[in-house]
């Protein structure tokens, strides 16, 4: 099995190396022995590990982007979006119940949901699978991802009772990604540097939280699970999102000037062609989904989404996409793992250029 | 209520800012824009999140200062020592078990141990008090913080039946706090650079585990709570604990030429004598615990341990000592916390000078 491949199945996002390298040292951070020592970063903040700085460019940046309502929020930070997803299940939990609430997600949903919630067997919460089929009574927790991980589509809450709690995992929901039609306005919406900014190995996301007393029992999970957030890794990452949130405000027209989302969108897209056409001429071995052209606030015109993951399908004779392409030297997560048939998987878009043109050479030899 | 004990209370380790400074800017580290994006470190690892220059610092330390065996050992790194406790948990519970494992840890024990083994209601684990009353039947899982917190005493396993397996949470474990007996030779040992060097804000702390499956396990821990832990901070703590150890090899007599654990044991020292000169002064109101001097094979001679908390107790006619002090503006946790009677208080002995001068005083005047 050829290494390069295990990273194109694992959805690491190393495309934009090539983009900071180009930015340069306007990124670089200094961090000296004696700097941010303590546990404590804001004892004024429901979430005491907050660094402000970091606090300050998350809001600035979805001002400017006009992908989130900041406004009565409460910013809970994360050891990734992951912790948060976490905490929030921890907090919209009920605290007295004998009988863990039901999780639920439509289905095809991120892979890693059903085991993330159910690893430490918790007496709080229940993976109750896809949330199509949830008839259950009682309260219930509904995750919705949006753009949705694997397939890319724009996603509504679609469970319709009382009693719920909804989760919104806005991790794909900037503007190389989709259309920003616009600010999410949701009682707890995650997010996360991995997938917006390229760095996942800094291990940062956020919560934006309505309710205090949600945010306070986050807060209080985190602390009990890791005792805070890397400090280092804030700092950094509050330098990273203002060099984006720079970058859109300084953005021209020349190739130059370009922010980091016309960057990455055009990236996108380049990357989203050569797909179609190379799946358009498998003569029907393959197909993508087909997405709706919206009207994005933050580029200001009508344009394609192109999602982080492309949901590949095999046509009807090949049961097992992820078996068939393995054997093609291809390897990627099959439907199965996203509670959808095994004739789907899912493809990382956001690996090198190496890795990605590989995988489309080997993917236009199928025949 | 005075700000600055709030900080005592905590345990916050900012004694050693002044170090750090002094030192300058060997520990200072410069990361990049496009430095460490990915999620991965080193997939020959099983531990597939650790940084290998961090993992060779650890290794390299432990062997300076003589205070664990790594030799057979697998480092897995955690966002602190707390989500490797929780991992070492998740690893050894017996997964297909309808009943949860028993955990149990000596009073007094660290006061944070029962709400992290509970807080999510686990089926897997369950904490089940002071393990010098366990008599329960079938596995257990033994936590042993030696030496301990609250109370400093050097610590070993108490519950004498088969079936245990044990965690040693060795946090403290370092020359500036206890004498160095011996390599700790043990299945799973906790570290975190909070204690050993102060730097709490950075959230790393590592385990040294013998057996491969258990690492593994640890390790999925690791991946369904947070993908990892933050590159940065693990890029800096090597640094940190590259300079330490450097700092051990090349250290002389001179004031300037002092070892990070020279000066520290120094400076420890000086607060203990301070501490036992204020409590002596109290006319009986407070004791405090006595230790015995052993050989540490660190500085090559006999010393007496400075444990990082004081575990201050109150004469018999004071039984709530924790209400008592806050009377008198002292911010601490009464024993109760820990399993143990309320007569007694942990006092961290790792605060500021300023801070810890102002608990001094405060304690003196009480009569």
């Amino acid at each position: 099995m050829s290494f390069l491949f295990f990273l194109c199945y694992s959805g690491d996002p190393t495309m934009y190396e090539n983009y900071w390298e180009k930015i340069g040292e306007k990124t670089t951070i200094v961090i000296r022995g004696w700097d941010s020592m303590s546990y404590f970063s804001d004892l004024k903040s429901i979430c005491w590990f907050l660094e402000p700085e970091f606090a300050k460019q998350v809001v600035r940046l979805h001002k400017i982007v006009g992908n989130a309502e900041t406004q009565g929020r409460h910013v809970v930070v994360g050891t990734g979006s992951s912790q948060l997803y976490l905490a929030a299940l921890f907090a919209l939990s009920p605290k007295e119940s004998t009988q863990p609430i039901h999780v639920v997600s439509a289905a095809p949903y991120y892979s890693s949901y059903p085991s993330m919630t159910d690893y430490q067997k918790s007496g709080l919460h229940k993976w109750a699978g896809d949330a199509n089929n949830f008839t259950e009574m009682g309260p219930y927790i509904e995750l919705i991802t949006s753009p949705n991980n694997p397939d890319g589509f724009v996603r509504h809450s679609c469970v319709n009772k009382t009693g719920g709690a909804m989760i919104y995992d806005l991790a794909y929901y900037w503007p190389q990604y989709t259309p920003i039609s616009s600010p999410a306005d949701n009682d707890l919406s995650l997010f996360t540097v991995s997938k917006s900014t390229g760095h996942a190995g800094i291990r940062i996301g956020w919560a934006l939280v309505k309710d205090p007393e949600v945010a306070r029992r986050m807060t209080k999970f985190v602390e009990l699970n890791t005792i805070g957030v890397s400090k280092d890794s804030q700092i950094r990452a509050a330098k990273i999102l203002e060099v984006v949130a720079d970058s859109c405000e300084q953005s021209g027209s020349s190739d130059f000037e370009q922010s980091f989302f016309e960057f990455s969108y055009h990236l996108m897209e380049k990357r989203w062609q050569q797909l179609r056409e190379t799946v358009s001429k498998s003569g029907g071995i393959f197909s993508l989904p087909q997405f709706s052209p919206a009207f994005c606030h933050f580029h200001s015109k009508v344009l394609q989404p192109h999602p982080a993951f492309a949901w590949l399908r095999c046509k009807d004779g090949i049961e097992d996409c992820e078996s068939f392409l393995k054997g093609h030297k291809i390897l990627t997560r099959g439907g199965r793992h996203f509670g959808a048939s095994s004739s789907y998987v899912r493809v990382s878009m956001l690996d090198r250029d190496d890795t990605y043109k590989m995988f489309l050479k080997r993917l236009s030899s199928i025949r």
